[in-house]
């Protein structure tokens, strides 16, 4: 397989395989509840008007993971739920993370999502943002038809959070100014949010109490906080062929991340004026990305971003010490792992 | 003041004026909520996140008639209702209208909305999609707030049908075999459904009991339908002073409005190309909005449209008959007249 010259950058990874069985391993733990919820996702998402349900099929069904409302299904089972709501909430996690999906590649006029032209390609910007929409909306009716008050005030604020966390990018964008709390505080709001609520509403319907279900949030909330660092590394340093989107998206779109930071305040002379003009004025040629490359591989931006990633995963696992040890424990556990390791 | 050729069309109104004051005494009545509806929406579309305050305050603070607020207002009242539910709930409907208006300027790529730049103008698509999203998002806090769950029902079930309607006018944009029953069910779910969320939301929060609820929810539909009917007629036929946004928007989007709709089935030979190139194909030239208005005033098109509106307003006003007589109820009912005459 072509390796690109980034990759080496990316540490050799033994546990990577480990990790990858381990994710499905939670999969096949919980693939009942994951194909009902699964088919509530497939049906809910229908709507008269049929491009609702055509826009939302391609970027739903293109599947990616389904992380999320895995999440949801395994906090539930986890603290020994053996209901039927956990489903349906899942269902509503996907949707509003969906929902952001569509909004965002409007928002960075991606191409790509998943490997497959991002529906704002194909359809458009208009219906994606329209469908988008619709999604959060639908999701909302599902979680009236659930009737807990608490997980809609966990669901709302959750979205909201992550609304502030977009705008903060977007307002941070091409400021290399910006410092590593507000950095954190972007993705806490953009990509972690939706993690810890998703973990906590599982502790919810299983009415776990207040200790499990603080212990399920911040397990989210660190997780999430993980993968986001992950993601931004490998905007630098994964193989393009399992990214399944285009490298350097980030580079390109001026955004301030834990490896442009990292290298940016190791920078001097020379390398400092390149951050200057390429991310801080955004005034790019095609040969920088490859430049940046080698500044991020030269201060060890890849290394140290995903140290700081493995200390939101440690501190992740550490969360999951209230429960008493399980197959399933193990395997959310492992999950931790897997989003350090993830090849995407 | 200066007065397009078109405006003739639109017929002179000694009802106007009338209208007009009514609506000002209805506010007048309802003076005191309205100012802390206001006050509601000031404080609550605060956030750390300095942009989106900033740019929901141009669009919330710019004004327009908060008639979607009012109506939730009026309607509480109208039930004997004497607490403070309404007041919240009166803003959260004017959030998300707002949110869908600044969802719409970026699907529309409209430049100008109530006579100002629009958000999307001057703060970009980007934070528009995203304070939109973000208004939508605290909208549903303040449902969670209130604590009800059927109006948590009403509003999300009203958010994901505007979004059919707004999707299906896409799909039926430059599409002239759209009838007219196609062309209502749009505009049922774009306007009327959250005009009907709006005032039925107040006999909920009154506990006004099926009867009552199902008035007003009947009397804001119907209201909604002649507001949007009016609005496509004005798009043809305004003082332009007075509409706050380009004339002729519609037109050069390719909408299916009534007036295109009447005088598209009216037209033979040249007439029929006319509309078949500019609406169909969306080929268009400068001349042609002049030309289609004069198509429209040839058959009457403004005036039939305009009367269609004034039965869905007679409807809405017989809606309220389950009232007793009261100053409210008249201005309620007097609000369905400005509907019919307002200048924008």
């Amino acid at each position: 397989m072509h390796r690109m010259d980034a990759s080496p950058m990316m540490p050799e990874a033994p546990a990577a395989r480990e990790a990858e069985d381990a994710l499905q391993e939670l999969a096949r733990l919980l693939a009942s509840d994951m194909t009902r919820c699964n088919q509530t996702i497939i049906e809910r998402m229908q709507s008269p008007v049929a491009l609702i349900p055509e826009l939302a099929a391609h970027i739903v069904a293109a599947g990616g993971k389904r992380l999320r409302p895995l999440l949801t299904l395994a906090a539930a089972r986890l603290c020994g739920y053996e209901g039927e709501r956990h489903i349906r909430l899942a269902a509503c996690v996907e949707f509003i993370h969906t929902a952001t999906l569509l909004h965002d590649d409007v928002v960075d006029e991606s191409q790509l999502r998943r490997g497959l032209s991002s529906a704002n390609a194909i359809f458009g910007n208009k219906a994606s943002v329209l469908v988008g929409d619709f999604l959060f909306a639908r999701a909302f009716q599902l979680m009236v038809e659930d009737g807990s008050l608490e997980v809609l005030a966990i669901l709302s604020r959750a979205a909201a959070t992550i609304v502030e966390g977009e705008v903060l990018q977007l307002v941070t964008q091409n400021d290399l100014e910006t410092d590593e709390a507000r950095y954190l505080e972007v993705i806490r709001g953009k990509t972690a949010a939706l993690f810890s609520a998703a973990t906590e509403v599982g502790a919810v319907v299983a009415e776990a109490g207040g200790e499990r279900q603080q212990a399920l949030a911040r397990f989210g909330l660190d997780l999430g906080m993980a993968f986001q660092l992950v993601d931004d590394a490998l905007d630098y340093a994964a193989d393009p062929a399992k990214l399944g989107k285009a490298l350097g998206d980030d580079f390109r779109e001026g955004k301030i991340t834990l490896p442009v930071l990292i290298a940016f305040h190791a920078a001097e002379g020379e390398e400092r004026a390149f951050w200057e003009r390429t991310i801080g004025a955004g005034e790019q040629e095609a040969e920088d990305f490859a430049t940046a490359q080698a500044l991020i591989q030269r201060h060890r931006a890849i290394e140290r971003t995903l140290e700081r990633a493995a200390e939101f995963a440690a501190r992740a696992k550490g969360a999951l010490a209230v429960f008493p040890p399980s197959p399933l424990r193990a395997c959310l556990s492992a999950s931790a792992d897997y989003t350090l390791h993830r090849a995407r």
